[in-house]
Formats: C-alpha cells, sequence, structure tokens
C-alpha cells in the first residue's frame, strides 16, 4: 500500500465494511454514529483523517434516506477533518431506478443525488452492478463500476445442472445475463414483456428454447420478488423443467418477497452482500460475499498506476 | 399579485399548506408524492410549472431525512420542469442545532443541508424562528428568517396575570425572550446553566425576581420536554408561583414529552403549526397558526419593492 | 407571447430555423457566422439580445465538432450581450451514443458535452428523440425531449397496408416501437441481436409473427444505413412480405447509406428535418417537418404557466 | 516532515510569521509585497511554490481591508505558480462579528469573506478563537479552529491570587471563560447585559459572588477597551477587589484603548502576539507568543494521520 | 422604464452616482455606509430592494481595497435581500493594470477581482475605457465597457487649434488614439518607448509629424502624471509647439501629480468624473461628466431588446 | 522523476509528442483515438492512469475544433479514470486571437475555451508564445506560458549577417522583439500600421533604420503569410537589403502560404514545430523542435520545488 488510508463503515452494513478491512489486513476506522430522539444522526470520527485516503462503506439500502444523509454527513465530517480524498462505497446505490423521466414532470433522484454526493466532497465512487451503465454520466467524479457477476457465477459453476440455461427477465438485463452465459458456458434465453395496460405489464414471449430444461434466472436485485415469481411462472407455462436457480446481486428481499420465491421448483437463491441480509433461518438463500472484489478495487486506488482490469 | 405562482405541499405539513394556500386565495397545486415498497420516495407534479414561481412548504421535522429528501427531490422536478423560481418554505429547520464542531471530528449538518438546498436549485428560503442566526450565513440564497414571536405575544397578551415575567431557559434564548417581554411589557428572568459533568448540565442561578410570580417560560422548541421540565423545577424551587405558561414556536413533542410537561402547575402550552400536530387530545395544548405571517412573506416575494419589514 | 424573443439560426440547419420562424410568425434573428481561413469560427450577432429570450436552433449533426463549438460560441456572444435566458434548439444530439463507458477508459462524451453546454450558460435544452432517456439526467437545466413519433405516424397513417407490423431492430428501440404501433393500431415485433464475435452482432431471431405482412421498421436515426438492411434481410429470411417502410427521426445518410437503402422492397423511407436534408434527388425518401413540434415547444417556453402536455 | 513546504508572511504580522518559521526550523519564504503610490498591492514570490504546501501567515487586522486583498492575492499568486495547497493562516479574522443579518438588510461580511477566500483557492484556514463556532460552517474547506486558551491560561497559573474568579464579560464568553476556569481550577462568574435603549447595553447583573476577590475578566478581543472598562466597574460597583487581570486572544488596542484601561486597579493586561502589537512602552501588558501553537497545527497538517488532538 | 430598480452609491464617488440618478430623474437609493473604529465597513440598506433591479455605483479608485471591498458588501446585502439582478457600475477600474504575469510568480490581480465580483453575485458590470479589453474576459458576466472617447472629444472640438496632433503617449494607447483622432479630424503620432535597464523606460521615436503643432496628449488616466511630463518633453524636443491639451478618462491625480503638469505649455487637462476629483482649486482642471453616458447605458440595461448601439 | 507520470498524444502532433517522450526517456502512453463515420472522435485510453500525473500533448492547430474536442475528451477520459492530475500541453493555442470583442457582439471564444478546458478537469496548462499575455488570466488553473524565442534565438545566432535587425511587424510584437535583439545583440525595428479603410490596415512608418541592412522579421505566428509579405514589401521600400529571414514560434501555412514567401529574397523561414509541419519539400523551411524546452517544463511540474526559472 502507498498511501495511508482508513476504512469506515456507517450503519447501512457494518458486517461487510469488517470483511473488506479484514481482506485488507486493517481494522475499521473508530468512529460514532448516533440518532438523537427525534432521528437527526449524528457522527464522530474518534480517529484522525487528516491527510489521509478515507473510504466509507455505506450501500444506500432501505431506509434509503436515512442511509443517504448519513453518508453525506459522514462525508461532510471528513473533509472538514482534513481527509485527502473520500471515496464512497456504495454497493448497492439506491434510487437507481430513478434515471430518467419518462415524459413527465418528475425528479431525476439518481442524478440529484450524484449531485448531492459532489457537493459534500465525495471524490470517487465505487459502486456495483448500477442498475443502468449511464448513471456513471451523472457524476463527474470518477466512478469504478465493478461487477458481481464474475464472483456469482463462480459460486454457480459447479452446481448447475448441464442442460441449464441463463434467463433475462427482460430485455435491459441482457447484457447481464450474456456475461453470465459466457462464463457458464450456456446460451442466453430473453423473456418479453409487453405493457398490458397502464402500469401493468405481462410477459409475452420467451425467446429461446427452456424446454425440459433447468433455468438460472439472473437479475440486478431483488426487491419484492415479483419480477421472479412472474418469470418463473411464465418458463413453467413455456416447458422450463421446474428447476430453478435465482440469481442477482443485491438482495433487497423487501417484506413479502421470501415467501414469494419459498417455491418448490427453487433449487437455490444466490445473492451477494451488498445490502445486509440475514440468511440463518432460510436454507434456500445463500449469500456470496462481494469483498475481496472491493477490497481488490481499494487495493487498486491505492497503489498508483498498478496493473488493473478496469 | 404580481407573478403567476404555485405553492406545493411536500408531505410533512399539508395542513399547514392549506392555511397558507388559503390566505393567498388559492388552491394547493396538484402533486403525488408516493413510497415504493423500498422506502423510496417518487414525486410527480400534476400540473405545469413552467415560468412559474414556486413556493414548497415541507418543515424538516421528523422523520428528518425523509422530509429533507422529499424536499430535494421536489425541488429536482420542479427545476427540470422550468419553474422560474424556487422558494422552499421550511417553517421548521432541521438539524439546525448541528450549526457547529464543538472541536471535534464532526460534520457541520446545518451547512451541509444549505449546500444541498442551493445545489438541487433552491433559488430562496423562508423559514421561522431558526436555533442560531448565523445559519443564515450558510446560505448564499436570500433568507427570510421570521420570527413567530410576535404572533405568539399576540395569543398570549390577554390572559396572562399581569405580574408574569418571561423566562429564558439559558443565555442563548434571551434575545428572543426580550422580545416577548417588550410585547407583553413585562421583564426577562435568565437561568444559568453550568457543565456538571461530561454531557450533562443543571441550572444553577435564576437570574431575575421570580418569588411569588407566574412565569411565561419561552423556547424556540419542544423535543423531549426536557428543558422546560427543568426550568419548572428550577423556577419552582426560587420561589416562583405555580403557574407555568410553555411557549415555542416549534412543537416537535418527542414521544415522552407530553406526559413531562402534562404537571398541574402548568397552565398551557402554546406553540405554533411549523411542524404538524395533533392538539385535539391535549386540553394543555394550544396551537396557534403561522400560516397568516407565512402567507405574508410569500406576498413580498411576489409583489417586488412593496412595502415590507424585514 | 408574453416576452420578447429571438431565434437565430446557427449553421447547421438554418433551413429548419427558419421554418420554425414561419411558425411562430416571427423572421430569423441577424447573424454572421463566418470561418476564417484556419478554421476558427467567428460569430456576430447583428441585432441586440439584451433582456429577450434567445434560441439558437443548431443540430450537432455532422461535422459534429464544428456545429459542437459554434453552438457554444453562440451562446458565449448571446450571455455576453445580456440575453435574459438563453434555449439551445438541437434537434438532433451529436454523440447520444457516447452515453455509458463500457466498462473501459473512455470519455463520457454525451456527459461532457452536457457539461460544455451548461458551462457556456445555456439555460435551457430542446431536443428530439434522445438516444437514451438517461441523457436528460447529464444535465442540470431543464430539458424538453420532444417525441416525433406522433408527427411521423400521422405521415405514415393513411397510406400502410392493413396488415403492417411495426418492427423494432433491436431491444433498445421496443418504446419507441409500441408508440409506432399504439397510433398505427398494430402490433410490434422486435428484432433479437447477438453478438456474435468481438464488435460484431447478428440478429439471430424474430420475436413476433412477420410472415407475409409488410413491416415499418422504425429507429432513432438512419445513420450508415446498416441496421436498416440487416433488419430487412432478417424479415425476409422470416418471411416477410418485401414491402418495407423505413422510418427513423434523424436522417443522417452517411456516404453510402442511401446506396444501402435503395432496395426494390422498400416502399419508402421517412425521417423529419431534424437534420438538413436533400430530398429532391431520392424519390424513395420522404422528409416530415418538426418545424411546427418544436415552434409549439417555443411556444410553451414564452407563455409561463400555459396549459402543456410534456 | 513528510512534504515539502514554504511559509509565506504578509505585512501584516511578519514577527509571528517568524516564530512561527523558527519553531519549525525554516526560513521564511521570500516574497516581495510592495503598494503602489495608488494603493494598489503588488506581491511577488521570489521562490518557486509549484509542488509545495504553503502556509501564508496574515492576521486579518486593521487596516482590514487592505490585509484581506493581500492574503487574496498571496493565494492567487501561489495557486498560479502551481502551489500543491495553500492555507491561510489567519490568527485574527476580521469582520468575523459581521456573522449574522439582525433581521436587516446587511451583507453577512464574514460568510462573503469565507467564500472570497474560497474563490481564490485557499485549501485551508487556520484560525484562532473565531468569535462565533458557527464561521466555521460558513466554510467548506476544512478549518482548524484552534484556541489559545491553555496558552494563556499557562502564562496566569503562576502569578494569580488563590481566590480570583473568572469573569465572563457576557453570555456568548461563558464556553470560553469555562474552559480558563477550568485550567485555573477556579469557577465563573457571568456578566448580564441588557439592552438599555436602541444600540446601548448596560451590565444589570453579575451571576456569581465577587466579593473581595480578584478578578480575571476573559474575552476574545480588546478592541477599543469598552468592554472590558465596563466590566471593571461592574465588578468594582459588586464589591470585587480592586486587582484585575484582563486576558484575550486578539489585543487590538484601538487607538484609546490603552488609556481606557490604564487604571491602578490593572495587574495585567495578558493577549496573545494573534495580531502585531507593541508592548516595550506599557509595562501592564503582557504579550504571549502563539508561535509554538499554530507551528504545532502547520506540523499536524504536514505528517498525515500524526497523532492530534484537533 | 420597463422594471423597477434602484442606484445606489457606495462612498468612492457619491458626486457622480447622484448626476445619473438626477439624468434618470430618480432619487438615489437610501444606504448607510459606516466604518467601525476598527476599520471595518457595516452597510445597511434602508429601502426594501427585493425584486427589483439594482445598480451600486462605486468606482474601486484610491483606497482601493476599501473601496473594493465596501463593494462587493453591498452586493452581498443586495442579494441577500432578495434583489433580481445587481449591476456594478464601476467607471474606474482599480488594479486594471494587473492583468498579466510578465513571466514572474505574481497574482492577475484584475483576473482574481472579477472572480470575487463574480462571487459575491454581481450580475453585470458598467465600466469605462478599461485599460486592456482583454479584462472582459476575466468575467464572465456581460460586461459593458463604455468609453469616454465620444464625450472627452465633444468637449475640445470647439477650442482645439486647427494644426493640432492627437498623440499616443505609447503603442498601447492607438487604438484609442485613432479614436480621437478621428473625431477630431487629424491623424496620430506615436511615442515609441524602449526599455532603458531594468523596469525603467524612455521615449526614443516620435513616429509622426509633430514640428511647430499643438499637441492633444491622450492616455487612459492620469496617476502620478510621469506618463504625461515625459511625453511633453520629447514632443517639445521634437520640435512641438508648446501648446499642450493632456486629456485622460481617469483623473486619478495622486499626490505630486498636479505639480508636474503644472507646465506654462499646458493648456489644458481634460478628464472625466469617474473618480471622484476636486476641481475647483485647479483652474487649468477641468471635468467632463459621464453621468449622462453611464445613465444611457443604465437605460438600456432596463429596457429589454430597446435600440441600442453597443 | 518524483512522480509517476504517462504522456499521451493526441492527434495533432503526434511527432512533437513522441519527440517530447524521447527527451524524457520514456514512451508514449498507448490510446486510441479513432473517427466514426459520422466524424465523432472515440478515444480509448489503453494502459492505467489511476493516480498518474498525465500529460496530453495536443495543439488545437487546424482543424482546431477537431483537435480542441479531441481534447477535452481525452482529459474526460483521464478523469474518469482516476488521473491524479491533467496537464494539456498545448503549444499552439487555437482561437488566441479571439481574446476581445471589439465593441461588438461577439463572443470571446478564448476565455470560453479556457472555461471549456476547466470544466472537464485539466488541471495545468503549458502552451507556447501566447498571442496576448492576458489570456492567462481567463484561467483559473495554473498556466506555464512558455517562449520559444531563446531556443529559435539560439538557431539564428551563427548564421545571420552582422548588420542584421529583428522587425516587429506592428506594435504588439515588439515585446517579443525586444527579446529576440537583446539575444542577436542587435536593435529593433518597428512598422508602423494604420487603419486605411475599415478592416484594412496598411504599414505607414519604418521605425528604425533599416536601409541597406539584412532584417530578421519575427511574429508569433505565421498564418496565410500576409503579414510577413507586407513587412517585406515595406522594408524593401524602406531601403532594406534583400535578405530576409523570417521567423515564428507557429507555423500554421495555411493554403497560399509558402506561395507569399517563395521570394527570391527570402533566406529563411525558421518555425519551430509547435504544429505538425512538413519541411521537406522547402529548402527555405527550417524546423527547430521545442520538444527539449517543453519536456524542460514537464520535469518542473514532476520534480516539486525543483529550481526552474518561470
Amino acid at each position: 500500500m502507498t498511501r495511508d488510508f482508513t476504512i469506515f463503515a456507517g450503519t447501512a452494513n457494518r458486517r461487510l465494511a469488517s470483511a473488506i478491512a479484514r481482506e485488507l489486513n486493517v481494522t475499521l476506522g473508530s468512529s460514532t454514529v448516533e440518532r438523537f430522539p427525534d432521528g437527526e444522526i449524528s457522527i464522530q470520527l474518534a480517529e484522525p483523517v487528516r491527510g489521509r485516503e478515507i473510504f466509507v462503506v455505506q450501500p444506500t439500502s432501505p431506509p434509503v434516506n436515512d442511509h443517504l444523509i448519513e453518508l453525506l454527513a459522514f462525508a461532510d465530517a471528513c473533509r472538514r477533518a482534513s481527509a485527502a480524498r473520500i471515496t464512497a462505497v456504495v454497493p448497492y446505490f439506491g434510487y437507481a431506478r430513478a434515471d430518467k423521466r419518462h415524459g413527465r414532470r418528475e425528479p431525476i433522484t439518481a442524478s440529484m443525488i450524484a449531485d448531492l454526493m459532489q457537493t459534500v466532497g465525495i471524490d470517487h465512487l465505487i459502486t456495483l452492478d448500477l442498475h443502468a451503465p449511464q448513471i456513471e454520466g451523472f457524476f463527474r467524479i470518477p466512478v469504478d463500476s465493478l461487477t458481481a457477476v464474475p464472483t456469482l457465477a463462480r459460486a454457480l459453476r459447479d452446481r448447475l445442472p448441464d442442460d441449464a440455461v441463463v434467463v433475462s427477465p427482460d430485455a435491459g438485463r441482457v447484457p447481464a445475463a450474456t456475461m453470465y452465459a459466457h462464463r457458464l458456458r450456456t446460451s442466453v434465453v430473453v423473456l418479453h414483456k409487453q405493457r398490458a395496460s397502464g402500469t401493468e405489464t405481462r410477459i409475452t414471449h420467451v425467446v429461446g428454447e427452456v424446454r425440459d430444461r433447468a433455468c438460472v434466472i439472473v437479475d440486478d436485485m431483488i426487491s419484492t420478488g415479483g419480477t421472479m415469481a412472474e418469470s418463473i411462472e411464465a418458463l413453467l407455462a413455456a416447458g422450463a423443467r421446474p428447476e430453478f436457480t435465482l440469481v442477482a446481486t443485491h438482495g433487497l428481499f423487501l417484506p413479502g418477497a421470501r415467501a414469494k420465491l419459498d417455491h418448490a421448483s427453487v433449487r437455490a437463491v444466490v445473492v451477494t452482500d451488498s445490502v445486509e441480509i440475514e440468511s440463518d433461518d432460510w436454507p434456500r438463500l445463500e449469500v456470496v460475499s462481494v469483498a475481496p472484489l472491493i477490497a481488490e478495487a481499494i487495493r487498486h486506488t491505492l497503489i498508483d498506476g498498478a496493473l488493473e482490469i478496469v
């Protein structure tokens, strides 16, 4: 390591932050985050940051607004205490789907958040499987957009049946699905949605052959579980074998999601620890850590001009 | 009115926003604020704002982070939809006490929020009884700092006993207490706190004569009720008559606060509607509306060069 | 009209600028654009802009860099001459496909151009059928993203055979294709591309029924004509009737494009005048003007709070 | 020291700058500050600053406007000559009392100066006993707010009578007074002012016991000497022993101030050298140097992540 | 007049401000500028500026730093009090000669001042005969660079001898001299300076015919009077008739300047009132007012899109 | 070298970039610049820049707009890929003559370009013989303005006849001409232009003695060759010996320029390689490299606080 650095954890995912620190053979920076009775967040750094490279690990997962303000205030504290450079490590980027206006009078909240992060002095962003690659362009600061696909594909490799195909639940996920298929040496099937009426969409076509085959449905996140559940239904209707593996980078699992996916045909649900998650009580769920991946990205940031891939 | 304007209400205090609109003989702008299952806020303006003067009424009361992000996203939506000018009407300014660093590695959250507001394109701020007047200096945009003291004093005038004195619970509130005393034609008594140990403070002196007199304790906000309760205790110990009126601009009344102030000696608790508040179930509580005051400030903003006091 | 305004034409599409001015019953602002022998552009406004609302019509079509610098310098001249507000009318937004980094060390040129436009003082952008809706989020200023789909659909309506289907040449164009299909009261067929090797892609599936039907292939732009030519081939292979209508908002027609599309099965090529285009010498080509559409958007900008749809 | 640095002195307090340099075992950077016959200031750096950490020592003491512009121009010269980082060392921050608007149409000059300093490229501010802690929040750059209280308390310790109390001349100075009292192992007495009429205030209460005791009156600055003189008068009236020690961080001593304080009961006037000051001709005056304190702060800035207290 | 406006006078040239106001049939805005005993400037606007177009008349003549800070603080007060637009009217722009670095480590003070003015929210600058036209480029805001040449030429016209020539004291003034000559229907003579040694320059050539002719020496300012005195000497040596008229836009007349120019051969010294000046006691001096010229520029600013020449 | 650095070449002058790299004993950074069929530029950096000091060599010579956008996009790519610092090496600064407005409604394109460069994150500019020294003030970032005069003078020294004089073709070039004359130990002759009518100027005086002497005409650039050709004519008319050496830093040689200067009396045309130039086919032309000069400037940037002259 060529520069002194400190990794701080916000409250959103201390477990991941600790794992990253372990990978880098350091201890987490000492800090206190309190909430006053009125809900205001108070932060205190318990060690100097002056002249140091600071990393703040804080996915903006639910409760997204609290986690976001905490991240911004953390950066404000670091900047005022003379940190040399502040990198926000935001493995799950909340509001990422609010990336356009749909021709209506709306905010573009993802772009606004990019502005807020830059306003408080965040110098660099490390994030993971952004919902849309254009979000990088909302930032002027450097963005390292990592992908968990290789990590997740590695976890899947030895246990999929030979005939498994990768399924993209809609057209937007095809590039990621292609990456999975390439690494799993299989092909991609795409589900086609059409707007039924108003805001409702319905899967109308299954593009590619699924008859009697096992399916690996891949998405960037599992939130309410709705997309996964509908995809299973459409694939079964198209003759797929009732043997599904559900894979996503971000496992939000909002209330009700687990129930929706607790289906006899679901062999496994595989996600990363980008968001803090309890897995003990659900045998179907497997959590793969992205701590090594993020630690590697931090290492690149610290060693100037080192060999790197991104 | 010389310019076209629209008043929108965020979700924090729709009742106050409606009252302000009524004062100005307009209807509230039509908009939708939704929360997705993952807690993300979505806003849609249901009428054009192009070229109009926009006022968004949204105190950043608890849950402060949700109300703040909602306000910022509201402004983002207005700016992108070509509003001519955006005024945030924030009668209660959350995080106002986070206005300095206490010589420690902390954020100055109030200053950071000023930066965030300006980043999203808020052009003007109307606020009420800011905790510290220096907060204006955190902004580059114009700030109209209104005060509810005349409004509250008017509400008190005819029902106080003749011998009542105004009590400032600490040195910081003396300027406001002096304004009250001047309008109520009485004098000011100041309570002196001293740091007992660590973060704890204790009232050690009562400066001024309170023996056998009724007391009007004034503060900028009632939050946990702790300051008011301690003040009552100190005043009773100093011989005050058990006949207290508690007055504050902002009535947050966090859980437990009402119980703490539900004291036989408390004749009335008088606050404004800067924060949304339920008063029906607590006879001691009286809520005075600041809608006329804020409506007047909006009117000044719209009529260029009109006669004004601020 | 409630405010004084002037429309200037850059050199990229004077014909469109004139048509817009005619729609608004004004004459174009008088200005001179010269190129020195060394290629430097010199601009002089020949009439006052002080306190006026200025519209500069300049698609950043090829030669894109010259047209872009000319637009920026035009805005610089207007700002320094005290224009009240500067709207860039950029019906074709060059570099729009450079909206992400593909995981490589590249610029995000579309985002950079958004920054450049804002730096020189452009206050508002009017554009047409942006390649990706996220590009709006690269801007902090208001963006009016118009769409030519209704205009083009109207031009097609009465002359398509009853059995015609709308074809989206890839997944990204499905939303636009759906708009066309809705207005033409028919259905959407989607072509699926897969990466063959390296940068090459190949159409591998035709999703939807095309056998013996006429096809309307829709895209945002026709540039080299390659996408259209491949789509025709794939549709013919899938049994479509050799009766194609090719529709796009932006008709760049780079050298070689016309030859590629000069096919017996092509009934008509329909584009707008977002880019300056010669149609006299190619009977297949039909150009529909977006001047009324843009004039309407300008009218909305000028009449504060008028009824509007966007 | 881990980085190359240079300390330059403006003209406001060369003596302090030299003392700081001596503490750090370096010589002052070589520079020329000239004033043209028309009063314009001209600065020339006589040695390279490229890539170096630069400290410019310049309190903005009277003549405040000249010293301020000189500081800004110094920073401009350093930035243009490629300094790596510019720290303004401003032990006395002029206009600090202009930190709020008093409800009138006024500038907030302290906030404006913060903006000016940041505009010219000052990256960091080191200052001393700011009039109000909120001034830090006017800055986005890191601010090291040092305090001279420990330094001054150390100078006082061995020569005060055992019964001495610390006196805060108004409520605003209580926090500093408490720091003094803690270090001198005594208690705090507070003087209470009340607005008599218009802009005039009068001391009306002495909170705490002073009868027959020696008093150490502490303030942030001695300017006209008026506050100190009034305090002495009020304390004598309250029965204090005529044995005063007057202590302040900043000794401006405007014309007339010394005469006002040249009182038989004044044992000593103790200030720091934050402002350039002549002490030879006034035996009552003692000047304690803050050079070691500031040198220590500079050392912290240079040694990344070193042990520190602030 | 189409918008409400107010003209305020700083302390630098109240007489000119009043004359401008008279030309526009308005009274000066009411404001107070005070200086505290420590030299700090305090400003209070005594009438509302909300929503109004504000003009602050303040040349940055000596004492330049005081006048500059006063101007900046004036703008800060106007911005915070919600002025719609702030125009600085700075007929004499101090530090204009500090417009480049001469290859040394220096500030570019004129550029820095442009940044400061923009930082405090000045939206527009009206200035007069800038030392170098490039200074406009230091600003992003619109700059109206007026010239007093027509005004001064008109004042000279009827009293010059028929054979008078216009003399430019160095190459930099040739463009202005050409304007004078054109209006006075005569020709230009140029004095050539060469660097003698170090910072000293010497006039070495008189380009053009001056033998037995009267000379009108024109410059942008008369400061110490040195340039004028040397030019007279050189022209006499070249055979000019001892009958000089000295003309400049800005009459600073630093101490000693009048003595230097109080020469029998000097018929008249003609300057404008851009800088406050006492003319009663020096019969040679004639002051021509630029109030009508500046009033005209203000009028253009207020009437949108009016016919104008600049 | 104390920091890791990489030099990239844009397409404008790869030959110079290579020569600079050779001087510094490094190889050029690997990158690809492509142009799509529609003229859009695409850039890819083929090696990491993270944490490195980056130099991009790109004169903005014709085609100026293409070269400029390429430079800006190069910087965008470097910034997004986490370069530590980006220096643009722009030996020829296009649009430099557009540095003022001439009292008309025009852009100040040179100032605008300064803004664009800073917007994309260029941190430092190295340039050569800027047309006007004030252009530095358009930038807030550090500018190293190098001069090729010593380099060119060295190349001339041993081959000029003893009686040669240096000729400045107009007043603006006198400072540079004086530098040449000083180094060549001879004197300066100045040509005087006067506006004949409209935009046309004519040389009317030759200031200094040229009869029977050889002349070295010096200018900052040779563009169309017009200025040089007129100067030769005027000098011959004034009796100069038909033995001219034409010297300029920037040899643009627009079409027609060489023909204009291919004159029997022209002994040599000497320029630098600031702009890519073909010299093989014109024996009169001699190109002197500025690679050592620029390499030296880069070296200074890298070695903090090294001895330097600028």
